[in-house]
């Protein structure tokens, strides 16, 4: 008789962002003259850049050619790929501590941040930050690695690092030993960041337990400011303790195309049970030549065409726009008597309700009144409630039009 | 301090193919004057088809309009894809038990089949055929499903099915209760078949212990003869307990590209372990929603394609000159006094070594003495000692070739 894997059944009701198009579909269909706007999922909606269309096609028409026609590809991506990622996001940080073999490219971060905890034992123990990313939680509920919630949400078994306006989103160092820590920066979902200074002292922290911080930089091409590193390899001593997860997605408008990567530095070790020394990045290797089969090929030059002159500026351009709509938010949001975070290096702004509402009743009096839609930051984590997360990836005109709406409701 | 998945280390040396590469290009290192004709790992050689061509360009054109651009998909797949699915596969093959609804679009069979385990409980008992695939085992391994390996190289908790020439490559129905079965027709490596009678007969096993086949029909393409199923949901009764996986890769040439698809019926039931009744689908729902993010938008429109009239006509001249090129290799091996299996529904030919020569001797002999590759037997388990795999996908000159060079070969 085969049975589930009972793990799932401790999952609390659906993924987050299921549940928002839930509603969103509701609303629409009970009100069907309504015009909603959408600045609640993180998906872009700017088409890809021409340097990349360029390459996107070269990249087929290839496929179409028996003597350019690529079967399957090298299991962890295209050295033209690998090589084109360590010249503009790596050497071109300062960074000398991680080779192009260090780079895994996959078929996105949600997949390579959901399945990194394989390698590792169900014995270790694992930090989260609160808020946080769905899915790091979901995945180590799935696996079995947490008991039930409790009356919060929280999973048992589970380190939450609450993340607030008191500590300015940058978790306490963990008073005991944590085996893998989950950080995020900047942040999804309050789009806050750390600076270097901050950082190290997770990287310290990590060394002197021989713990993993699991470092998810989906956002970092969204930093403006110089002082925010966009790698936590930037950290000495970090390629002794640190993974670190990138993506096209946000960079450049993959959130449909699907490309991402997964830095593991040869020199990150972990260990068996008997204390003997062990390559993470060999485990991985293994894992990703087993489970996966390498990502599209013209998805793959695709992306790699980001880092042409042009492509580089047409990416830039395309990041200034998001990152205008966040500045107009937050200072409308401001305007508003809102307390306001994230929103300067992160297409992320993360607001304060006021009076103390609750995340999903903003959410919905937001539908009801306004038909705007964002993220209750309560479905973040329990320490996100009472805030509610605007996503800066909408067009100028619906990021304007929302927030005039905004100031006129009653919330 | 961070530790490993310690199951990681019953695994048996590296996966087979990255091994035969090693062996071929330590070869080639040293005899670099070689040619080296390789029929070894099943990757397609033709290039995408001009219908497929048209459509996959057309997908990334749309991809950098503002208007028809696309972010995150629909994480099951696009409905245009998961439609022509069920009219060309499903209901073209007279199955009015799976809808559109129950199509799973993803990004590999590889990445299917070693992940639909997650969802089901470490307690399940699994069978698989041997020789396998060897991902249903490696997967296995890794998720701590066995023990560590016997003699045979075969892990401790896994129930093998032999499949050789005495059995007709067809396992015979276990004697015991097994919770969740492997079957893979056409199958890979032998090539063999299985007819819907012989499909019943499983079918009416895993009825009567509630058991779930795990049905891999990556091949089902290749099918030239009337009486053998293309689908296990042909079998009435199977979609209650079945799931299959398909894949573009060798069907149309997409190894390079990627796109493959799961069905889960929406009548498949497990347990938990009171005994209630659990949908196979939903779980996989929430795996598929939680640690996938849709496979790329341009690939599924490219996939989509072949199931236009134009489409279904390139794909099957393709098939057609893949199956002309199993012809000659199985009537070439069987005039130089081989025992040959398969080549007649499948792009693989399984043959035994003369004299119970083993199958690693056999492959080192080939590519010393005339440079061609195949792919060992004993590779796919134990089982498959003394036999070895030639695959169908190289060039018609390559095949000729290599026959030709075979004859003269002393093994």
């Amino acid at each position: 008789m085969a049975r589930i894997n009972e793990h799932y059944s401790k999952l609390q009701a659906g993924y987050l962002f299921p549940e928002i198009g839930r509603r969103v579909s509701n609303y629409a269909e009970a009100h069907p003259d309504k015009k909603i706007i959408k600045m609640g999922i993180g998906d872009v909606t700017k088409p890809l850049c021409p340097a990349v269309m360029q390459a996107f096609h070269e990249g087929v028409d290839e496929m179409g050619q028996e003597k350019s026609f690529k079967g399957y590809g090298p299991d962890k991506g295209y050295d033209f790929l690998r090589n084109a990622i360590i010249d503009n996001e790596i050497k071109a940080r300062g960074i000398t501590t991680i080779t192009a073999d260090d780079i895994f490219i996959s078929d996105g971060s949600k997949c390579d941040t959901g399945n990194i905890l394989e390698i590792f034992g169900l014995d270790n123990s694992i930090a989260v930050q609160d808020p946080v990313y769905p899915v790091y939680v979901d995945t180590s509920v799935m696996a079995g690695r947490t008991g039930t919630t409790n009356e919060k949400g929280q999973y048992e078994g589970l380190h939450y690092m609450p993340c607030n306006e008191e500590n300015n989103f940058i978790p306490e160092i963990p008073s005991k030993k944590i085996d893998i820590i989950f950080l995020c920066y900047p942040n999804n979902p309050t789009g806050t960041t750390a600076t270097k200074e901050e950082l190290k002292k997770w990287v310290e922290y990590a060394q002197k337990n021989k713990s993993i911080i699991l470092f998810d930089a989906a956002y970092e091409a969204f930093i403006q400011e110089d002082n925010v590193p966009h790698s936590i390899f930037e950290i000495e001593g970090a390629e002794n303790c640190a993974i670190e997860f990138r993506s096209f997605s946000k960079k450049a408008g993959f959130t449909g195309t699907r490309c991402a990567y997964t830095i593991i530095p040869e020199t990150l070790i972990a260990t068996d049970s008997k204390g003997n020394d062990v390559s993470v990045k060999k485990l991985w290797a293994r894992r990703h030549a087993t489970k996966f089969n390498g990502t599209s090929y013209p998805v793959q030059k695709a992306a790699a065409a980001i880092y042409s002159p042009e492509g580089k500026k047409q990416v830039e351009e395309t990041i200034a726009y998001y990152m205008e709509n966040a500045r107009i938010m937050k200072e409308s949001l401001q305007e508003q008597g809102f307390t306001v975070f994230g929103g300067v290096n992160a297409p992320y702004v993360w607001l304060k309700t006021k009076n103390g509402m609750k995340s999903w009743d903003f959410f919905d009096q937001l539908i009801e009144q306004i038909q705007v839609v964002g993220t209750p930051g309560s479905g973040f984590g329990s320490a996100g409630e009472g805030y509610f997360r605007f996503s800066a990836f909408a067009s100028r005109e619906q990021v304007i039009e929302g927030m005039e709406k905004l100031k006129n409701a009653s919330l």
